[in-house]
């Protein structure tokens, strides 16, 4: 048994820590022995054109420790339905959501995706925002003995196509999907998109630095939106010449 | 009828000047009133990785005044066919192929490219490329008065459907397609090229500056290749803060 640490009146199990992005003050409770958001999970909320008003429904699918849900919390009035389907996961995002004095506005279900259709209804939500594994999960292919990090990264408990099934279900029609992933799924996640009813309409890429090849994507897509029109915003750069963070990404980490 | 000039004997009738791409001194026969190559068929010609070989056999679709065509020929020993619809331009590029005395290596057929199979064979080609009309002939689309300019730039003659049908049927296995478009036609571009043997390797994209949307992209396949690993180059700025060329596109202009 991890010993118990209290902080702000939120419990803290062995190996845990709570870091805080700077740009929000979102504080999120981590652990490099079960998952950790990465910068990831900041660039899709930053890139997550999130409904305003109070009304606003959103969900978060492949939610993780929470961090996605609680960074776009900043973004809209409404509320925001955090699903995932990793135990110890959830258990540590209900804790940061306590610990950002959340709770009013944001709400995690230990759930598998493929549920959520019938847990919360369908077209019922205004955006969905998702960070999935990002890995096919082939046979051969080299994991993480950790099964935490396994499942958040490879394709084992879900995979592209029920993500994307699941988000159309959930979306009401003119909603919006916002998800990060790689560019080499590019053309899956393009493919599978368009049978399912969702209209792919920005794409952004970011590239590790100036003169690389690109190794993340953001794609936003709407619920039976019309099939033309695609915008290429523009790139991001992560690291400048000099090594450090860029402008554009030291905004999103530490605000202006 | 208008006057006729002699350049390095070479004919030129009113309205044509002879432009030089400075990084490889090719010299083109330009016309504001027919024609005139841009910046895409420069960036097409840089994308293009042009098999090299003596034997290297390589097909220019929708070539225009012939600038790619040119344009690639230091790239490679083997032979580059040109084909254009329009006999205006398909004569303006055999002048241009004479003045920059490459008779021997680059030829021009003035033809439909939907003939260009019947004409040259199946399965024939090492590298196709293509720098094809951007935009859909909507009824209701406002087109150049100017004939030959509204060929050019809408898809009268032809659509990216029967440019990526031939290309695919004239390829050989393995052969690679270059292509330039538009941002907005991507998904066309990637859903046609694959219901017709053509997986999609890389994309590289196309920013007027930092900062704003891409506005040009620069594609390549692979015919019978496998449908993953496709991967996004770097990108690609023309204009630096200064408002000048940026080094990448100025090097591709002038050379180093």
């Amino acid at each position: 048994m991890g010993e118990l640490r209290m902080v702000d009146d939120i419990k803290l199990s062995d190996g845990e820590r709570i870091d805080e992005l700077y740009s929000n003050q979102i504080k999120i409770i981590q652990s490099d022995n079960v998952f950790s958001f990465s910068l990831d999970a900041v660039m899709l909320a930053d890139f997550a054109e999130i409904k305003k008003s109070k009304k606003a429904q959103i969900i978060d699918l492949c939610a993780g420790n929470g961090a996605v849900g609680l960074f776009i919390s900043s973004k809209t009035n409404g509320k925001i339905i955090e699903v995932e389907i990793q135990e110890k996961l959830a258990e540590m995002a209900s804790r940061s959501i306590q610990l950002n004095n959340l709770t009013d506005k944001v709400e995690m279900f230990n759930l598998d995706l493929s549920d959520a259709t019938s847990e919360f209804g369908k077209e019922r939500f205004d955006n969905v925002t998702v960070n999935p594994p990002y890995f096919i999960n082939e046979k051969a292919s080299t994991k993480n003995p950790n099964e935490h990090l396994a499942i958040a990264r490879h394709e084992i408990k879900t995979n592209l196509q029920s993500v994307l099934k699941s988000s159309s279900e959930l979306l009401k029609n003119g909603g919006k999907l916002f998800m990060v992933h790689r560019p080499d799924r590019l053309l899956d996640i393009l493919n599978e998109m368009q049978t399912l009813r969702l209209a792919p309409k920005e794409l952004q890429f970011v590239y590790p630095k100036n003169g690389r090849d690109a190794n993340m994507i953001l794609i936003s897509a709407i619920k039976d939106g019309k099939s033309t029109g695609l915008k290429i915003k523009e790139p991001i750069f992560v690291y400048g010449e000099n090594g450090e963070y860029t402008e554009q990404v030291g905004k999103m980490l530490y605000g202006k």
